[in-house]
């Protein structure tokens, strides 16, 4: 099966469009996870426990496991290998540079942590994002559309009629032959997400901005589902600090459940 | 003095615009250095101790270090730590995410990792390379026309009559004040340097893409420098895999030391 027709699989299987990405900053954790002696890990294992039944997907955000010096890598390695085996494990890592250190990448990423998929950077063109790639069984999106409002900057500019993020769409699309191909469209942007589902109606979706960035979690999913598929699936809807730090309390694991049941029930109840 | 300022006083005086690229493939290690408990390591230190007289920086690639595994972050301090304190210490890292993201990608290298410069991906737009530019006493290198052959896919794309690296720069010409901003420009494209020293006449540029990537040397040193400035400053050219890998042998480190020899009296000779 390609990486593609396992994500649907498992969305129907899970009926979740629900990813949730830990984007843990020490400086928010609740004080009752303060006194553990990786305050990090314990967080993320009680997140992960009082929410895999309710999502598709985990998104490990590896900036902020870098900046926890030596032990970080350690701990995105434990942390990723807390989530089931049947949930898609997403590397938001932003890679991508010229062929050989792209490979390096890709082996740090697929063959060592083990993840499942990955976010990389298209500025460097297909050649610095072909090692990912190479990887049939592992998914790659690449940013099209992000959800900052630095997209204006580049990622909007015209060429010949055409915003540049179209344009990096089409030629992976194009190069899309092993369907492990998705892409990154932020949720705040619903009129273009329902664009780029026309421009790829079959590719995985990675939709990040609802919740603190402010996007709209219907829309997300009306314009970012697959088209004529009967079901709603391949779009992958991430929440991070409003599911994370729902309440600073001792509660936080049973508050983060609530606010990933609450968008869940209302991802389930949209037509 | 402004991180500019800083590089431009220590090239003059080192006499040197030569950057090692520290891209360490284990693979492609001499025999000689297996026995040893960290190869990496060791290497790196033979290599930096038989050449740190020739440079004015060493660029480490974080790809190689980050498929080590969990002690790669490790090895990856120790390695910058075994760094002269006056030499530029570049963070080839290639990051870019959102505003809160960045911030900890720009945490973990200048604050955690000490890294004077870092290399960044401008895709996401000029709000998620702030919190880079903020450290005012770090360089920041923004991708503009890298040395691989993908670098045509979007870079080049013309936006009236623009290519996209060159926005991309003017953009970033204009968030200079602080002095704290340069770009990485291949040495594959040696009219286009030409062109992006007229658009960025001050701005440090770092150039790869001479040895292996088959660049030539004295036009990257003719048309990279700061222009009327009397010396021949503000480029710094990197190279990686021809002196790392100049010999397999036991004598790796004089080979290394011989070709950077070979490289900077090319420099210096330059007119």
């Amino acid at each position: 099966m390609t990486p593609t027709a396992k994500l649907r699989t498992l969305q129907l299987e899970t009926r979740s469009l629900l990813c949730i990405g830990l984007d843990i900053d020490p400086a928010k954790l609740p004080s009752v996870i303060h006194s553990f002696s990786n305050p990090v890990f314990e967080f993320s294992r009680r997140i992960i426990e009082s929410t895999s039944d309710l999502v598709c997907a985990y998104k490990l955000n590896f900036a902020f496991f870098e900046s926890l010096g030596d032990s970080g890598w350690e701990t995105l390695r434990r942390v990723r290998n807390l989530i089931p085996k049947n949930i898609l494990t997403i590397a938001d890592a932003k890679r991508g540079d010229i062929g050989n250190s792209s490979e390096r990448y890709a082996a740090a990423i697929f063959d060592d942590l083990k993840f499942n998929a990955v976010t990389v950077s298209p500025y460097m063109g297909i050649d610095s994002i072909e090692p990912f790639l190479e990887r049939e069984h592992n998914l790659t999106f690449v940013l099209a559309l992000t959800s900052n409002a630095g997209s204006l900057d580049f990622q909007r500019l015209n060429i010949q009629n055409k915003p540049l993020y179209e344009i990096v769409i089409e030629k992976f699309v194009e190069k899309n032959h092993r369907e492990n191909i998705g892409f990154v469209v932020g949720a705040t942007h619903p009129k273009e997400l329902q664009a780029i589902r026309t421009l790829a109606p079959k590719a995985p979706l990675l939709i990040p901005g609802v919740g603190a960035q402010g996007g709209d979690l219907k829309s997300a999913i009306i314009n970012g589902c697959a088209k004529n598929d009967g079901e709603k699936t391949l779009a992958v809807i991430n929440a991070s600090r409003s599911i994370l730090y729902a309440s600073k309390g001792e509660n936080f694991a049973e508050a983060a459940r609530a606010e990933a049941m609450r968008m869940l029930d209302e991802m389930r109840s949209c037509k």
